[in-house]
């Protein structure tokens, strides 16, 4: 289940290096234990959904409660240079680093619930050094979980009840892209994987069916099905598009109705090539006329949740969705453009200075604060969410602001029901409570999901779920930036 | 350098759960010791390419003489259930699976090498269970290391001998998804990353500048260039766009003169936003009209080998490229379809069968026989590839035919210069001899792409290098398709 059991290396080092210079660079300026914020968040939905699944928080926090630098880590950075001038970092430095631990405290949103664009999926309050040191890691975790979760959601929502198996391995982008993909995807609302790792360290059903090769080792296909039906008397899904796909059905049905005396009952039979809602059909009136409504049809070949959704449509008799490439990968979108952002930061006198990374581009420019996400509900389900900043009174009557289009508000009734979104994981290091399993956390993304309106969960152009900041935040923000725009840089106090 | 190094797990359950229910079919019937061959190979080069690298043999070399299942891993296995009915797998499954270990022979394209679609880049010869057994996860390395070294080729292509330095751990496919990414994008030609235990895995050069959040936790931008300058006096690369991209440059120029005493030399400034082109024309005349001809101008921002290609077209002054995202996780194509295909089986009585994969795509119907690639040259570079079945005597004139339009033939003269490329890798599970370090690696793919005509590596439109099947080898492929879709099935001698 852990990072621990699968990485025998340290994952200290698994950084950008210029985490390090710039801690390096706090430790001799003497700022290294000054108080700091930062959040990670999205600026924008993938796959240009309504919804984004948060994942991956079991494997961040279990890497920052590991964070430590090993002898040879330090080996290795005392070894780095500096142009010609020797070593890169001061012997100092390296001894900090040995007896450096993760004493920061971390907020969360909990995996599996819905997230909106800006939206702090993780707060990291502490030293500054250990708040931006963790930077690339949570960054690397975060941002592809919560991706492929996304996505396996999605595909989940065009499947409609169908089940869905993962098995993307092969063309996953690398040892831990096929794993963490697949955690993701359970995350997400996939029933089973073909990854056999991923099922025994994430306690994950496995499943399978065989390989094109099966059939081509026997003489004839209905030798290969047989064989295979003896191996497999309960769990049989053969794969009969070898030669001919509808021969094949005809193939698997004599071999059912040959092995039946034994006991023998046939689980599916898998399309991999051609029209798959032609063939689906057929096939399902070949398996319905032989007795057998029972056998699952199973379809892979390279599909995504459009084309589940084209499928079914079109009336495809397909119960059993096989998904690879596309749901390990995020196909159409392989990454999520996750950042994590300097919020605030102490100063020598104890106040808080607010910061941001100001951009030409509205959306790029960071929020400043200690912040926090409110998320409003009613019985049908959530209403609104609000970033704002925690440090600061709320005003008594509630408004949010879409930071893109200020025009574009909305006014909260006194006395709507709400949730804090960040709840405490770590303090000061240690974690506060046992992090959810995969089961509660898949249980979770589902009653989310349940709460969101329809419009929004719609694959292709969905409405916008109202996600903004709170009125006095977004102001304190303007004021902020054009302050900056004035003088060419921030006014600290 | 090595998986056994990276991962504390065993890797034998790295695999579709369908590998192992074939595995025990095979046993089953008695037939898991048959020779067999099976090749990995693609069917188009990615990204609209004319040409693909080869990458991630050493490490799927290493998985396999590695391959062995635990206590652990077999106690998993043992508890799978099949439906209703008890264990999934017999005892005497689990007992052959102990005692398991990797004796095939296995033949590869040195990592590094130009490759072409349909050629085997590794073949597997041995006992059927185990070569079946591999293939995911040889798929798994090699697929995504290729993807990504060729990817890394064309963005150091497009940058016309300027350094390339991959970053793009954040946004990686998880964590193996950045090591073994940096791993293959330095096979690939780029120059350092600033994935610090890359670094140290591989022996790869570290880079770094500092993010937004360094100059944003002082109280103003030449206050920030200062503290990194004197932590970095050689190694500083100042990120100049937190505020003001231009103002920024002036900045760093500041800081530059006034360090300049304590023997400060500014390696380098980051642009990571805005119009690059212009902000790197005014940056440069900024540098070199303060004397700072030596400053590096670095620019970062969602880079990609087109991008790259027309900034230097614009006439942009950036002379070190940050590539990120869009490398790492081959963005605009995250996934390379390699494949793995039975393509020979001894039978009973000791003769070959040779086996193929129909499909009604042409492409897609797989290559019978046991195959090798032989490469034509001259003086001049590379002329072209053929693959033919090595156990069938080759004619005297060498007639190439391309399998998608099989009037398109290439007759090579006799005499012509030659080099066969699978090389002997394994034999019976043995490494025979020490593979390439990472050095030697890039070495061979420089040259290699020095022996491709310019037209072939244009990064749009390329032309087609010749690459097809020996004639005879063509016709009886087409034999043995025409003779199973005579009869719907192979007909095995």
């Amino acid at each position: 289940m852990s990072l621990q059991q699968i990485y025998r290396t340290s994952l200290s080092l698994l950084t950008d290096l210029y985490q390090l210079t710039m801690a390096y660079g706090y430790w001799k300026e003497g700022i290294a234990e000054r108080e700091a914020v930062f959040h990670l968040y999205f600026r924008k939905a993938p796959f240009k959904g309504g919804y984004t699944i948060a994942a991956g928080l079991e494997n961040a926090v279990e890497y920052l409660q590991q964070l430590r630098f090993t002898e040879e880590d330090l080996a290795y950075l005392g070894g780095l240079r500096n142009g010609k001038q020797g070593p890169l970092f001061e012997q100092g430095f390296l001894d900090y680093l040995r007896d450096l631990r993760f004493t920061c405290d971390v907020d969360a949103i909990p995996e599996g619930s819905v997230v909106f664009p800006s939206e702090p999926l993780i707060r990291v309050r502490g030293p500054l050094l250990q708040a931006q040191l963790v930077e690339t890691t949570l960054l690397t975790i975060i941002n592809f979980q919560t991706l492929v979760a996304t996505k396996a959601a999605r595909i989940k929502e065009a499947a409609k009840g169908d089940q869905v198996i993962e098995f993307g391995m092969r063309r996953a982008q690398g040892i831990d892209g096929a794993l963490s993909a697949t955690r993701a995807a359970y995350v997400g609302g996939i029933n089973a994987t073909s990854n056999v790792l991923a099922g025994k360290l994430y306690d994950i059903p496995v499943k399978g069916t065989h390989a094109h090769s099966w059939v081509q080792a026997f003489e004839n296909e209905q030798a290969a099905f047989e064989a295979y039906g003896q191996a497999f008397p309960q769990d049989s899904v053969f794969l009969v598009d070898t030669y001919n796909t509808l021969e094949g059905v005809r193939h698997a049905i004599n071999v059912a109705k040959k092995l039946a005396p034994t006991g023998f009952r046939l689980n599916g039979i898998r399309l991999d090539s051609g029209d798959l809602t032609y063939l689906s059909i057929e096939a399902r009136k070949l398996l319905d006329e032989a007795g057998m409504t029972y056998t699952n049809i199973v379809a892979s070949n390279d599909l995504n949740e459009s084309i589940v959704n084209s499928l079914k449509q079109e009336g495809a008799k397909v119960n059993v969705w096989g998904i690879g490439t596309q749901l390990v990968t995020a196909y159409d979108q392989p990454a999520l453009g996750g950042v994590y952002k300097l919020a605030a930061l102490q100063q020598e006198n104890g106040n808080w200075t607010y910061n941001l990374k100001l951009s030409e581009q509205l959306e790029k420019t960071s929020n400043p604060g200690i912040q926090q996400v409110r998320r409003f509900y009613d019985e049908q389900g959530y209403i609104a969410d609000m970033i704002f900043n925690e440090a600061e009174p709320l005003p008594e009557k509630i408004l949010i602001v879409n930071p893109l289009d200020i025009t574009q508000r909305k006014a909260i009734p006194a006395g709507t029901a709400y949730k804090d979104l960040l709840q405490p994981v770590l303090s000061r290091g240690e974690l506060i409570q046992e992090l959810p399993d995969l089961k509660t956390i898949r249980q979770h993304r589902e009653t989310e999901i349940d709460k969101l309106h329809e419009s929004i969960k719609r694959l292709l152009n969905p409405h916008s779920y109202p996600a903004g900041l709170e009125a006095g935040f977004q102001q304190a923000k303007t004021d902020l930036v054009l302050a900056i725009r004035e003088k060419g840089e921030p006014a600290i106090k």
